[in-house]
């Protein structure tokens, strides 16, 4: 079946599970991220305390850990709520903010790559770069000028892509302008979405989210629930822009509309607006 | 009188007043929480530092303690200012968020519980089944599915209501789709209020933020504020929803337009949609 | 030339370099100034962690600190990226949030003027004087009621913001319903702004973030690039009340138009409508 003719049971999942996530957030978008993960059908829950994660990640559908606030005990926080979501086979996210910007944070990173394995790796394409292959040329949380995939590009990053998934044993979802989201074997290519949402912040943070809510209710499809995620979140995207341009609001406008269009969202609405390539 | 008539009061009381509430939050909702604090009349202060609750707390009118957020320091933070809003004999408001949902916030609940005396315990259902008998069937911090009041089972959860209030020493406000406001004696019936309302993070928070405001604003009139607080919060989620719908919008939509509603708030748009019943 | 003429040139550099700013920032308010912080033409990284603040720093283009948070490792974390800010030579913001309210808080205020060198510190008036002259009425953030500035004391508040300038070497930028941003030679005075802007919180906060960006774009001019972003800031939200009442909303609606028109912002918008005084 193609991806398209999936989505329909990818998002039936949703409705009949509604998935109790647990995130790690971060202090910058936690309260968006809370909203859109109940948005998209789930139920989040976010504790911060590393004595009660594990309790917590058990009794949850799927964990998302945004490795955005690592000060203080939030990297023993995130090692036990990781580990626990492996022992307890959950659907685990990893979105790996701001890697490259900072040697204590790839630190932090690296022991996370180690300890804990996820099933989608999601970041911008310095961020998925650096946790691939130590290099990018990020300046804080946005990808940098030169890290970007590109009609020209296109070819190479979806090799690259594929291969970090290999090497990682990840799902990898590299999302920009044009996403790209790979096993060792298989691209989707999404082409959705609307230059404005890098307008607002933590459109990468509540990527993440969403991806954690379609996978951890479609644990057995992870690189298809990843893939209509990704092409989802960017759909509502560009009906929010159009409903934005209509209200003649901007960014902020923006960022109510796409929270609102991820709750409208359905398989039909999908299916009428997702432009997703297979390679 | 009425609570309805003494509604007109409460509301007075909240402009004379324009209490300065110490809120300990949380990160995902403290903007929210910060946010309706003022948009129903009351001046937000937010400090997580142990060494500064206790100056902060005794400036202010009254005191919200939310204890979504209890790593490292939080506990300490927590009981410093909640002991100090006893000795001042500020009205104080708990709000158990996530009671019952892992052990290590129970002990932290417990520990609450024995060292401060509050004036109003405001949870769902789950978190005051936990707070009251430690019991509940809770993941995360949604209530069980089993955890509502019903008009079926709503004798027994007014019992239990007051039970728990002479019990614990505090009004209990026990939300959910049907509200139930107690002390020993007296129990009010809210049935104000939009399903839709549960698709926002942290109308409980907000809720008790609100609540902190209507009774530090009417300290000699604790329960009947707390009862129109609920009232009133419920009322404005109903007109948002309206408007929202008016709008084409959607759950993010609707909180803002809950928060304008709580802004828009006085005692005749009160008077006119309250349904409250005295048992 | 006049700050109403070079306010183009102020513009144009922000779209030029669109400055990476590091914000530390608090729990409540977080979101929106990263928010707003996009709005106007930068681009947010917030940090929290002392072992990493210093990379980051480092490779953005200016620092606005404040310390609404002050627990646990913040106080180290503010050391560290204000002294490397300093080392580096980037534009650096100071918000004094509450101080006044609180010993703890006003010795971090000490500590940090001690060790960092702020290009701007920008309060409400309680905050201003605190930092200046170690007094204030405020309880908890707001400004206490009797700090504020008037038409009738407008020219000893000019004078004591010249004065606390030269004291402390930064431009002052002095908030309130009629705002002040002065060096020890020159003061603007600014009398753009509606009152509802301080039913939203964070309206401090993010306009930090803002001289931030403007600062951080226009290093060679930030005296007249601070009077213009309180101005066009002041404006916005100007424009955002009428469009609010448009839309017959209300505080959240004004907080989402604020942000809007400080991303439609522009020197045309700007010279239509800044009210700018030189004094």
């Amino acid at each position: 079946m193609s991806i398209i003719e999936d989505s329909k049971e990818i998002f039936e999942n949703i409705k009949k599970v509604r998935p109790v996530m647990h995130n790690i957030s971060n202090i910058v978008t936690a309260n968006d991220c809370a909203n859109i993960t109940l948005a998209c059908g789930g139920s989040p829950t976010m504790a911060d305390d590393p004595d009660e994660v594990e309790d917590i990640t058990a009794v949850c559908n799927g964990f998302v850990l945004n490795m955005g606030n690592t000060g203080g005990f939030m990297v023993e926080t995130m090692l036990r709520a990781g580990k626990k979501s492996n022992e307890v086979n959950h659907p685990t996210v990893l979105d790996p903010v701001g890697a490259g910007a900072a040697k204590r944070r790839n630190q932090v990173l690296e022991t996370l790559l180690n300890e804990i394995k996820f099933s989608v790796i999601r970041g911008n394409v310095s961020e998925i770069k650096f946790a691939g292959s130590k290099t990018s040329g990020a300046k804080g949380v946005d990808a940098a000028e030169g890290d970007k995939v590109t009609e020209e590009n296109l070819d190479e990053m979806i090799a690259y892509a594929k291969n970090i998934s290999e090497k990682l044993g990840s799902v990898i979802a590299m999302s920009g302008a044009i996403d790209i989201v790979a096993d060792k074997n298989t691209a989707y290519v999404i082409r959705n979405g609307h230059s404005m949402m890098s307008d607002i912040t933590g459109t990468g943070c509540m990527l993440s989210s969403v991806v954690g809510v379609f996978i951890s209710a479609n644990p057995d499809n992870i690189l298809k629930a990843t893939a209509v995620a990704l092409s989802a979140y960017r759909l509502a995207g560009e009906l929010a822009y159009k409903k934005t341009m209509e209200m003649d609001g901007y960014t902020s406008t923006l960022r109510m509309n796409l929270i609102d269009y991820m709750g409208k969202m359905n398989a039909e609405m999908f299916q009428g607006g997702a432009k997703i390539e297979v390679r």
